[in-house]
């Protein structure tokens, strides 16, 4: 199957992609693990959190363009990291949230770093632009959005009461696909799409920007009036 | 992989064939988009889940199967067709909640086309008939069973006080499945299969069929008494 | 891709390997079924829970080392096992649940069965010894997961108030892993890491062996004043 890989060109040399993989790797463990503690799960439970949060993304990616197996199952630092931050989290975990902001601005990192990355992966293995922008965004929510699931929330992703989280790696993705599509790809560029991102959750969370909901929602009915579902 | 791919006789011509997929995209998508609203998320919420909704069961077949890249991610209508669903009920949710009836009479249709499509692609992709029957329902119930997952809810398909969901997709499946061991798929026996799956899927609508709960659960006990969970 | 299978040395009879993956499978079955009637689904929902708990931990293994389609698909004795597993839990549950321990006894053994089963196939599949384990414990506990997914519950292998469930399938696998390592694996060191990880896992529930939480969770803090989520 690798044989359409199609060849960009390389952006970072390889031992930088692969020390900024492990970074976005961690921080998104770090998010996972935390809230496995909230949850009050025990050590087995924060390191499942842990790896499907920081692995989850872009195991699904993986998949959907068939590269099998999955980064996640032949790098062996992709596996051990998200154990690194499930030891820090386990003893120090009241020391890391009280970090917290620390490591949202790292989470805000990981999803920048992880949207590039995963549309420049998908586009390689030969999907369309659109496409390719889709996954990668999928790259970076995905791993928060099984967290979720499995720690039985509704993924903040989807609720209306957090600060945007997939605007930044829409227009991350979306900047790297029009990089692809005029010819303009480089490190330079990729890193300018990273940045955007990154600058751009900063500032969601900083002036608490939220998304829209449906149109005659935003009425003066409360919140408790509104049945969940009929 | 796609060398090993059964050719069928072709059941319809390809853009029939198109506009079905896309009209079943749209009607799952619909009824994705109309919980998201009624679960308060915002508009990308609303987008996901009209997403997840409309390609989740398509994709999971296509992972199965070793159709990679999956189709929901090769064409671009199959994409952006569940946004415009998002667009329709992000501005007109009143108006589509009010024509919930119209809305279900089309998702039964995307349940009847979805099973035997899925059934069908399932075999062409070398599997046996009756796992190709069961990949069509999974196909044509996978998207709900994500969307309600996604939503932090019990899926509809799995609850006993909801209308028959499941067994039409199973009979239209199955038909399709005895069509092909006694050779007799074409376009018309298609059809019917389609047909079948979505009258019955009205009529369970109409008269309110439900499965049955376990032998002893028909009991006296009222609901309150009896433990969730031990 | 499959090609690419190492062969190692035949563990078991093929029609002995058979039968064991299908108790294995059997008991899986049963637990998801109780579950679905704990929850009160209807027949086709215990159905649906008996398959995913079931299939699921193998049907992830397969997507993720490219065996597709998988087992779960290929195979007709693994897709009607929990059918028949169903049957018996729809008509008898109050005496499939009187015999609980025996339940947790062949689900133990699934456990074991199971963990060791995954670890070698996705060795054969090229994966590394880390990640082969890794794989395994996955087979051995995935099931379970998606079944409390889409039950709406916490999945218990998370929660720190349940015996161990994740550390006898790690046992079991990492023993598997080292086998292969220094070329021991052959039926009895494979079927010794089965019985490992069974006694281990009947020795956690008759103890009540728990996992610990989160460093400075174990405090004097009750339940009731720790926020789930802040």
């Amino acid at each position: 199957m690798s044989k359409n890989v199609r060849v960009l060109q390389q952006l970072f040399s390889p031992s930088v992609q692969h020390t900024l993989d492990l970074i976005g790797i961690f921080v998104f463990a770090i998010s996972g693990a935390l809230l496995a503690v909230r949850k009050n799960f025990d050590v087995f439970g924060i390191a499942v959190l842990a790896e499907v949060t920081a692995l989850g993304g872009g195991l699904f990616r993986d998949l959907v363009i068939g590269a099998v197996p999955p980064a996640a199952f032949t790098d062996l630092g992709y596996f051990l990291t998200p154990l690194l931050a499930t030891l820090l989290v386990f003893f120090l975990h009241p020391q890391v949230e009280r970090i917290q902001v620390a490591v949202n601005v790292f989470d805000a990192a990981g999803l920048g770093l992880f949207c590039v990355a995963g549309t420049i992966k998908a586009y390689e293995y030969g999907l369309g632009l659109t496409a390719s922008a889709g996954l990668g965004l999928t790259t970076a929510v995905g791993g928060g959005v099984l967290r979720d699931v499995l720690a039985n929330e509704v993924p903040s992703l989807l609720r209306w009461d957090r600060d945007l989280y997939a605007v930044p790696a829409i227009v991350g993705a979306a900047l790297v696909a029009l990089c692809i599509r005029y010819d303009a790809l480089n490190p330079l560029t990729s890193a300018l799409a990273v940045i955007t991102a990154f600058v751009l959750r900063l500032l969601a969370m900083r002036f608490h920007w939220r998304a829209p909901r449906a149109w005659h929602r935003r009425s003066t009915v409360s919140e408790e009036e509104q049945p969940v579902l009929p």
